[in-house]
């Protein structure tokens, strides 16, 4: 499997009152690592999203190990866990860059579903060239 | 004119490393008081999007005065400041209860404008009830 | 054990370019119900923080069920599911009232630690009141 | 005066179901802007507050011109449009990278404030290299 790393520096607005960066950004930096992934490995996913196809998020899990803060350089590595033609799950570690003190891990599973309706999708059905792309990032193959 | 007051605590996430609410987050909370706004006195924003109105912002500014904190009562008050066929522009106080000290205040102004294709469109031409719903509240006779 | 309700109404900015509301938010709306169950029940997070005592996220989880919209009336179901002198784990159920739909379920875990040093506590030897306030709600007597 | 260019790129969450960047977001990114002007003109933002001074925002505006989308890739202007020792006003650009669109354009104002207390200072008077190195940017002469 194909790793890809991705840079964040947290935002001011991302901090809380404790001095530390808030808990549900780093959902969003998952986010950011997995469109940097998406289109490194396979298609963008605005173009998925342009093609049809979306990825609502079913399940989500992280683990805080040590406080990411404002300004820190981090770097996201992001993986796919598991693909099925109806669901993507994808992991993530998130480690400070320079002294790579571990910051957190997690991840977060999609189904494949259509923009037109919302409605889940086989997307080996109904985008082959696609399911094969993530495919093969799976079996280690890239593009 | 009638102005509506909307109550609104700051969230965890909203405060920053100075131990005071971030500052965009005060542009939320506008539209808080907007939605709540328009609900009471015109229809709600749920049903003008869904009747195929929309109201992007094209300006808007915010003087801060005192610094919200975490788990303060405020009340926002919203008012409509100028409305023409093509634009309405509302206003905001922001106090603390209690203490009524004087937070923010702002204004955002918003064009009319199309679900379908997201043009400008002239209210009062294509849906002249909204629009003198809310030309009835500037006038100061409220529904 | 003690359930506390929390009505929430999913804000314009929370939504995304899917319709639906955005992954992330629901962590804030978590801490939304538990900033109000620890108000109802024992102390509020604000006095918390002023005495000494914060609750740094160590992990959380949600499952996502149906997709929250804007301008939904929601309600949050806040419980604690576990209580240790080090740690305090909390679950939520979200559901739309009216047709009582599932939307999603979660959690989230912390340690007490200290405002002073942001190092973890046993809160049972530091704070015994607060504790023994916690431990009654965990088992069923509340306060 | 020196202007300070920083790419963004729009994230999922910021999107709403408009199709387009919820308008609060545009602060934040000129405080991503800002932030990036401070560090390559001046010293870093969290080198000003761990020696004592920070910039508590007291106005701010923003002309929105052209709709920013998910994964565009924008351009932030930043620039210094006043000084004084007790107060400075930044001015930002937003175009679209390639067809050069003019995104929007905002200012944001700030008095300099102790950390300790949050109470206004004289720069001038309280840390003059900074202020130097400020009034040198404002000048043209950068460092």
């Amino acid at each position: 499997m194909l790793a890809n790393e991705t840079k964040i520096v947290p935002r001011y607005n991302e901090t809380d009152q404790m001095g530390v960066i808030y808990h549900s950004n780093y959902f969003v930096w998952f986010e950011v690592g997995r469109t940097d992934y998406l289109k490194n490995f396979s298609m963008s996913y605005k173009d998925m999203e342009e093609m049809g196809v979306m990825l609502p998020v079913i399940e989500v899990g992280c683990k805080y190990k040590s406080s990411a803060k404002y300004a820190d350089n981090l770097v996201i590595s992001t993986n796919i866990e598991s693909l099925t033609p109806v669901r993507i799950k994808f992991n993530y570690v998130i480690k400070r860059e320079g002294d790579n003190v571990f910051i957190a891990e997690g991840f977060t599973e999609h189904v494949f579903a259509s923009t037109q309706n919302g409605k889940p999708i086989n997307l080996k059905k109904r985008y082959e060239n696609l399911y094969n792309l993530l495919e093969n990032i799976v079996i280690g193959e890239g593009r």
